[in-house]
């Protein structure tokens, strides 16, 4: 791949900003053609997202205040993965599906990790899918989460995302790469035609 | 929804930080109970992608030094909308194709929007699907772009994505979009089943 070609040397780096949630590094760099300059960008610990399924075939969602898009997002459960016990991230899954939506699952598999904007984050989001979930817990959120769990019918909430009415980019990731593996042409029938 | 339940109440709003490529803004918030307190999100201008085939059925990626991530990602040309002449989406997406790939498209279409992260950033990502792309002109990066175009066998491509070797959000969520769409279980096929 002519990796080298494209490499940038970093000379130093530094947290040049933080707050609740996320640091912003700075990093002074030496571009291919010599030019040192410096490139910001967000750090912050990975993160999990579940896409839960009861035995009925239903979808756990959470409705949840988002601030930084100033409104109430329809979307799945999803947190950071703490340091220490959550070093196995399927726990790390289950946990954050038990606290936002007080369901338990028999099962989870990993179902796909992104880097949702490598461009100015080094955010990762690892997708899990998760089998016959139950209500077993209470919810058991942060002092600053707005959380409100719905179990909804999956096809209506595929049709959302596939229709553009879901924006939130894990719940159409996880969405739409669960369709590409288990679906059988069923999004194409139903409602792409109107999409945009 | 009774979304009012869960909305805060902006009390005051301003710029906490800023560097090249994105500020962080800070928001004083009166949370549904009554709590006062703050937020911190990721404020950046819309961007667009664009996932680029050629006549003969092959995509042109670009492989691409992303300094938050620390390597080369092979991944699809993208940039932000400028402020202007950028109010026109697809008009984004031919510009940041042409400069990044030199390649210019037949035509576009609308493909996904969504919000890559809108627990700390307010992105919008805007993807399009772009047919008969050929190579017309000159790659025009920016002094801090290290970008290689690659015109890719689309198969390759695709089994690279599902089988987890492409981490790169904006490529995995558009071809896992565009195979949800197309596909026609051919995905189910070539690798899904070694994905962990």
């Amino acid at each position: 791949m002519n990796a080298d070609d494209l490499a940038w040397e970093t000379v130093d780096s530094g947290v040049d900003y933080t707050c609740p949630g996320f640091d912003v590094r700075r990093d002074d760099v030496r571009l291919p053609d010599g030019t040192e300059t410096d490139f910001h960008y967000v750090d912050e610990p990975p993160a999990v997202v579940v896409l839960p399924f009861t035995p009925d075939g239903d979808v756990v969602l959470v409705e949840e205040w988002r601030q930084a898009v100033g409104r109430v997002n329809r979307g799945l459960p999803a947190g950071t993965v703490e340091d220490g016990d959550d070093a196995d991230l399927e726990a790390a899954a289950r946990r954050e599906l038990r606290e936002e939506t007080g369901h338990e699952a028999d099962s989870l598999s990993h179902l796909v990790t992104v880097e949702p904007e490598n461009g100015i984050a080094n955010s990762v989001h690892h997708h899990f899918l998760a089998r016959g979930c139950r209500p077993t817990a209470e919810q058991d959120l942060d002092f600053n989460e707005s959380i409100r769990p719905v179990v909804a019918d999956y096809d209506e909430f595929r049709a959302a995302v596939f229709g553009g009415e879901v924006r939130d980019g894990r719940a159409v990731l996880a969405v739409s790469r669960y369709e590409a593996e288990h679906g059988s042409g069923v999004t194409g029938a139903d409602g792409l035609a109107g999409d945009e």
